[in-house]
């Protein structure tokens, strides 16, 4: 099974379609790459016009919401990265994830949380989807969202490509 | 026109100088070279010895002051990258900024602040200034800053250099 | 003398082992090396099972228990770096570090903390210690701790090395 269509059977379970234009609220661009390392900006819950999640987890969501809304990050990562390579199978390995939390004062699971993103990158990427990752609680994030994610990541070079 | 001299024109319209010393405030270096890439320090809105903007979006400062801290923020950066390299049209891409910005609790206008650095990367350097980019709102910054600012950038390889 | 011989001697220092397993808390690796590049996810001060400083900086801890935690961070990303390469004589320069510091409202002085794991990196790998460096201010961090820190690295050249 490829990568793009284990990409398909999560964005199933999620219930939502990120095949449609992946919005960015400034003036950047979503993903840049350098030699075989790309940037992808930081992603929000966002798919289509809908930012879901808005709110604080230890407060509005519990570890669980978080997780979904770590997973819609991810998500939106990974349909970046499939639109710049042509298919996740061009990936070669997910470098770095930073995870920002929105967190009320007391919330210390920021890395439970983040297991939503890391999980679905494993899932999608199999052994080329393990990470270095770093979490962090934050005051706010970008439209009142959750939780926001970034990451690096490196393509195969193109003769080693099946 | 070259970026070096557009650089000037976005100083003098800020109405900062930023040709003397780039002063940090701690145990290590402001910028650093590994083969193309750059990594510049994070930047506050200090020029010279003053540390401009020592507030909270939302609260101290609009949106439209924060874009001006952040355009300081980026300036300084490119300020460094100048000195590294010699020249801003040594530059080959800014492949990452990260804008943290000193929150309020309900400011969520992050990613309108951080145009303020976006916008002066492109004036600056043009195509080459586009990038990816996170923004998050954070609790507190160094002195008290409303923004601060880093990156990761690319040097042209020498032998394609005008 | 060696740059693992200064390691054990800052352990020794800080009164802590770093010998045994780095446990991390999450779905993700601690270490991850891309070419001569090496990504060490977020450290927080936990030594085997036990994470000290777990507060706030400017109410819990001063900045001199600050450092102290910046320093165990450090020492544990080091520890990480140690074992992917096999010395620490491998590692050819840490091009960045951030560190994320858990604060109170007013406490502005994140850089002077995350002063106590720069003067670590260069104590245990002179001048490839030096790096560039983003410190924040953040209203939490896994486990309560009161600082984070994660970075990026470079190793020497297999033929370069002693």
């Amino acid at each position: 099974m490829t990568a793009d269509t284990r990409f398909l059977q999560v964005a199933q379970e999620l219930g939502h379609d990120f095949s449609g234009e992946i919005k960015i609220g400034g003036h950047y661009v979503p993903v840049l790459q350098d030699g075989q390392q790309l940037f992808v900006s930081g992603q929000i819950p966002r798919v289509g016009d809908e930012v879901f999640f808005v709110g604080t987890l230890g407060d509005t969501f519990d570890v669980a919401k978080g997780q979904q809304a770590a997973a819609i990050c991810a998500m939106r990562a990974l349909a970046l990265l499939q639109r710049a390579l042509g298919s996740l199978d061009a990936v070669g390995a997910i470098l770095r994830i930073t995870v920002y939390v929105r967190s009320a004062p007391a919330f210390t699971q920021q890395s439970e949380v983040a297991d939503g993103a890391s999980d679905v990158l494993c899932r999608v990427l199999g052994s080329r989807g393990v990470h270095t990752r770093t979490s962090v609680g934050v005051l706010q994030l970008p439209k009142g969202a959750a939780v926001e994610l970034d990451l690096i990541a490196t393509a195969l070079p193109t003769e080693s490509r099946l």
